[in-house]
């Protein structure tokens, strides 16, 4: 149980609505998060995920994925470090022969020790797969509390004429950083030099605002909750200006007659960002940020984009590889990375959540810290990885 | 005084009847330990040893090794960052010039001021040592507990006939999961693959379970405290089952006829192992798990053998070389090495002494907890250290 | 916030009339403190410097030094990640274009969100800079607590005549060990082997004591506080003597006459130290122990001579880097550093401060205690870095 994962009591007690938020260090649990992509993961494969501070094994069956902790009951130890998989659905700990069934988490067999009481009366913690649109989703939580996948993925994501793209990687921030990071209509300003406005078909401004009524909480009881943001309701700024004189304007190009207006942003539980009209207008980017452990997030990002033949897909996939994946998720998004990682340190300890000084437009991001702590449905804490 | 070696209170107080050995995170005090080969410190020589947090100087003078600690009560430096050794007998510190006689600890004098009154009537703590069958022996605790070698050693290790041959390594976990994976008799389902097996002229099960009496507690006043467990009394088992199928045998040859059951082990305080006719018949192995800080020990691992000519040691020496050294310490032995390692992060914080899941045989693992907090002579604390 | 700069309150309470000491573990608050010299800043440049555990921007404006704390307001990010300076006077964080006036540390804009009320209500952190003998202070405090520069430094230091050159290093120690290191007379000892005896004319004992009157505490109102410790009432030991027997002897040569007794040291508030004729008569040693954090510290060594013609000021030069620096700053001095990190150890928990076997002349040390307790002007707490 690592110190850092803890939260700051004196923090959680000053944040008033959204101390829920502020106690989801290691995320929320009893929602679906994305581990991995489908394809990552062949026929019989084992591999080793972590989640909400937890390790994970996930294997492949009759291609069927099943996900059990990777921590033997007996001393602890993981099984995957010399994983004995000696049939298809079992896989047995290389000390003692202690031996769970992937599908169940039956102890279903200690081989040294044939006769052990224990056989069939003890279960290794197991958690429901499911995959979708080509990612493997773990429900990380308690059996009586699986909901749908469809409640924890934005609206659109599970359309059926929606194929999707992507890749993931390691950022070393909380993964609260992550979301609000994506969520946050200010940040454009960071973007300023990215080389990806050489292949979107509209401008950006430097910064904007939103206007009343911008910005809408969804909380249907059947349907994934939410904070959605409507640029096309936005003030933009275009010049930057510093005692009276303009020092930087947001790129411009008489050619296009787009804004950044016509996209809208939207962040749902688990902690998952839906961006319209982005990389470019008919794409939509759907990207996750999954706590790893208290200092890591696992950044999934995807876009989407809706295909009808075989020659849309084609097309997508060729101008995903030479376009957006090179300009977009790695271009763009990398400075979204780097600008997480340094803001860890201000929050590491908590006091960043009441030592932050945010401004009129960030009114956005505390809709979102109410709705996440209203709506999470559980509190990943340090006890529940023993 | 680093956190990790603090025992979690509530932890302690949940085992019951082995508090003191879940306490005994840096070792038991005021016990006997080996700390190197006599053969590793010539006359003359110098060396820096840890041993039970505590950073300490061996010194051969006249052919008797002497132990100090390796800091200077002046200001808590290393004395061994810059040994200055003007006379036989003596260290300087580089620093000031504090002078301490090996034999008695004495600051015999501060070079830089020597009217200083401190000098005659200050102590740095030193250690009894005794050397035995080779090893280099420190009785690490206060001088008002010393107990003969013989109680702290297994027996027969004392034996004239005996010729003791070994190697060290320092291992990454706790002393104790050391010593739990050695009397562990489950665990030799880890060896199935050992290429020691070639050269031992008895067969592999994969587990076996002691009967009712296999097991026995010696508790002698005047002698070593300690476990046997006598594997003629132990179930074998010979296949391992999954779902009504033999999934894995352990090695059986034709051409030998003795088992694993002519093998006994037993467990001596303060953490040493002693594992009857192994690696072979006619040898014995006994290997000491010496604590250096709550993380890690140093793995001492001997094989003796009684001698009674020029010959038998010569005969010993060469298949020591060739055979034990490499296929048992090295091959067989590091297994257990790495299955140590692996264990640690979830004994770490103490919570795996109570969230493990023990198994029937695992019994006499409970009885060396008992046994060794009864009879542990004291707990080594991080106030020590200070 | 990290743990290792808390103070331990036990520890604090069993020190008596220097508890102030041992909690400035981060250094004292309200104090003039060098960071670079003048010459590594030029016009228009920007550097990150460290002081007392916070992040500091400098940056030369019109021949002015500025410094400012290296944190955004609105999310804590490192303002110097990627320094937009649009325009001389100010810069804008790279995440959301907050923007800061170096001179003052106003919020002069929000680039993204021009009409932000917080605009023209908030400020920054800064510190007043000033610069002198090539050297450029930081007052690391608060406003209302500003004292002149020459209360923070050696009497003599800002003498019109002296020409002082120099160097920095980060040493891994707290900036007491450094101080005490400095101002303990005994740690000669250490030197005993220093190429530096070749170019100083006179020599060097292994030890000596002071008599009563060497050491006086200076404490006038208008001046620096510190104390003084003059060798030439002290009692030299030239032989160091064990057994009876003569082991060691401080380089004496026939060909010189003087002895260190020529020498003075003193020791002033924040933690600076001034060695007179050293290290050689006409010279003076000025050098500064800056508290970077708890554990590390900056080492401003300086050399001051009193020069009244450019031929004064080439000679000065050219033995600085030819003989000086060399042979004093890097050779003499380096033994000091190591000293002070392989110390550090002992005192990182506090409890050095009380488990710590001071001897007589070490009083001086214990006035030096006092005499910051009493006038340190504040402590810097882990609590003031947030």
């Amino acid at each position: 149980m690592s110190e850092e994962s803890i939260v700051r009591e004196d923090v959680a007690e000053m944040v008033g609505d959204w101390r829920g938020y502020v106690e989801a260090k290691l995320g929320f649990r009893n929602h679906w998060y994305p581990v991995r992509f489908s394809n990552e993961l062949g026929e019989g494969q084992l591999q080793v995920v972590e989640l909400l501070g937890e390790r994970l094994l996930i294997k492949r069956i009759d291609g069927v994925v099943y996900s059990m902790r990777d921590r033997c009951l007996h001393r602890g130890v993981p099984l995957s470090q010399k994983p004995d998989c000696f049939t298809k659905d079992t896989i047995t700990c290389w000390y003692h022969g202690y031996t769970y069934r992937f599908q169940t988490g039956d102890l279903v067999n200690i081989l040294a020790v044939p006769d052990s009481r224990l056989i069939g009366r003890r279960k290794i913690v197991t958690y429901p797969v499911e995959e979708a649109q080509g990612l493997i989703f773990i429900f990380l939580g308690d059996e009586d509390m699986v909901h749908p996948l469809a409640r924890d993925v934005p609206p659109g994501f599970l359309d059926e004429d929606l194929m999707v793209l992507g890749k993931h990687r390691v950022v070393d921030s909380n993964w609260r950083l992550g979301a609000e990071n994506g969520f946050d209509g200010l940040h454009i300003f960071i973007h300023k030099d990215t080389t990806l406005r050489h292949y979107r078909t509209f401008n950006f401004p430097i910064g904007h605002t939103p206007r009343p009524g911008a910005v809408q909480v969804v909380e249907d009881e059947e349907g994934p909750k939410g904070v959605t943001d409507d640029f096309s309701q936005h003030d933009p700024v275009w010049d930057g200006v510093i005692d009276g004189q303009v020092v930087i304007s947001g790129p411009r190009s008489e050619q296009v007659h787009g804004t950044s207006a016509s996209v809208g942003t939207s962040i749902w539980l688990p902690g998952v960002l839906k961006v319209d009209s982005f990389p470019n207008p008919g794409l939509t980017q759907f990207e996750w940020y999954v706590p790893l452990d208290a200092k890591r997030h696992l950044y999934v990002q995807t876009i989407g984009k809706k295909v009808h033949t075989e020659e849309d897909r084609n097309a997508f996939a060729s101008d995903f590889e030479s376009i957006w994946k090179p300009h977009g998720l790695d271009g763009f998004n990398s400075d979204d990375i780097w600008a997480r990682e340094v803001t860890e340190p201000f929050y590491a300890d908590d006091y960043g959540w009441v030592d932050e000084m945010l401004c009129e437009p960030d009114s956005t991001l505390l809709e979102w810290r109410r709705v996440a702590s209203r709506h999470g449905r559980g509190i990943q804490t340090p006890e529940k990885l023993r």
